[in-house]
């Protein structure tokens, strides 16, 4: 195990650097903090290096045999947190890569989602649906920054979670033989009216405009979940939770 | 409409207390900030006071009879805002009253839920769905917190959000006819085996521990959203918009 105190030591700052979207982009690197998320990027055995502050213990049990020891001091380990309670453990960690099996698949595209929690809290979703993978459009929130990753509750680890064009995907999976629902206030029919339990991909998008109309025009049909109340619309999250249950019926 | 530049004044100060639970339970007043917030306040007649900054002009269109109008200057407006980007627009509201028909109502109970953002995003998942009206148990964080607010996107204005002692609804539900379900992982039935389409009451728990369990024990049944992936739970604004879609039928 190393030990590092300075925040100015040069593997100190590059971690630093990792809390911007630049440097992750660049390093195919990202940093996840907490005990539970640590746990479960070691599970998938991403973890590359992993940082500990002198206050904290490795719980017992943790397979940390593919991963570099650093041990920090807590001011090191406080400038590296992003939350108000730091847990003085995170580990660096190197993006996932993914197969993914398009036939007879379930998948969630995201176009233009903007809100990190709504898009942590869809990916755990996923996961709970048991989907086949998660694909980001252009527009869409960084996967690693430290909101979503912390949302995802870990969830980014169990399934494929990647970057695509979502116009190439869509013509993939209907090529595949794969219903392709997007989701839409107008020309759209109620979700119920969709068969339940077979293949899908469910396109959901932006908080404010939704799904763009071009991608719109590519799926095989639009849903929309009724508005019984006064409210104008529900929380995206809320939304593919609903749609993605129903759909894998 | 009046004028006032000075924080310092005494209903400038007044105000900002108003950010304070304390506050707000003594007065009976709540403050909600941003254009959507407070029209949705004024439809719901419940506006006493409308404060705007200097930069803003009151909308076409808006009813504000019977609110007194206040001009404040755009340095009082920013101490009374809890946002990144204050839009310069305040309502002081009167806590809205309810009268609640429990016969053949839908029902939302949340038993201890404290993340601002659940709670909203519930309520406005309960407004999109129809429902009769939630029912706030002790321990959940407080309606007129700002984030909440914010949250419910003006759900709050649309149907009756009440505290209660969720014991005595569970029995008053009971009484009337309503199947009352909790939610659980363990002696729990899938969702799906519950009947769609009747009355219900639907009690959502805590982020962490869920329903209490003395609480589920006063139930008819509970259910368990089926986790088909790695996930370990899914999020309970989530979980409540799935339940909440599939009982309402």
């Amino acid at each position: 195990m190393k030990r590092i105190d300075s925040p100015q030591n040069a593997r100190a700052k590059q971690w630093k650097k990792l809390l911007t979207k630049k440097e992750r982009d660049k390093s195919g690197l990202f940093l996840v903090e907490g005990f539970h998320l640590v746990e479960e990027a070691l599970k998938a055995d991403v973890v590359r290096e992993l940082i500990i502050s002198e206050s904290v213990e490795v719980p017992h049990g943790w397979d940390t045999r593919n991963a570099e020891l650093y041990l920090v001091s807590e001011a090191l380990a406080k400038g590296l947190s992003d939350t108000e309670a730091p847990q003085g453990i995170f580990a660096v960690c190197g993006k996932p890569e993914a197969d993914i099996l398009v036939q007879d698949g379930r998948f969630l595209l995201l176009d233009g989602v903007q809100d990190p929690g709504n898009l942590g809290t869809m990916i755990r979703t996923a996961d709970a649906a048991g989907l086949t993978a998660v694909i980001l459009g252009e527009g869409t929130v960084d996967l690693y920054n430290s909101k979503v990753l912390r949302s995802t509750q870990g969830s980014l680890f169990h399934l494929p979670v990647i970057k695509g064009r979502l116009e190439d995907w869509v013509h993939k999976l209907r090529d595949n033989g794969v219903a392709v629902y997007g989701t839409a206030l107008e020309g759209a029919v109620p979700f119920t009216e969709a068969p339940a339990g077979g293949s899908f991909a469910l396109i959901m998008g932006n908080e404010g405009s939704g799904v763009r109309p071009e991608l719109l025009g590519e799926c095989d049909r639009s849903l929309y979940i009724p508005i019984h109340g006064a409210a104008e619309s529900l929380n995206v999250a809320v939304a593919a939770g609903i749609l993605t249950y129903y759909l894998r019926g």
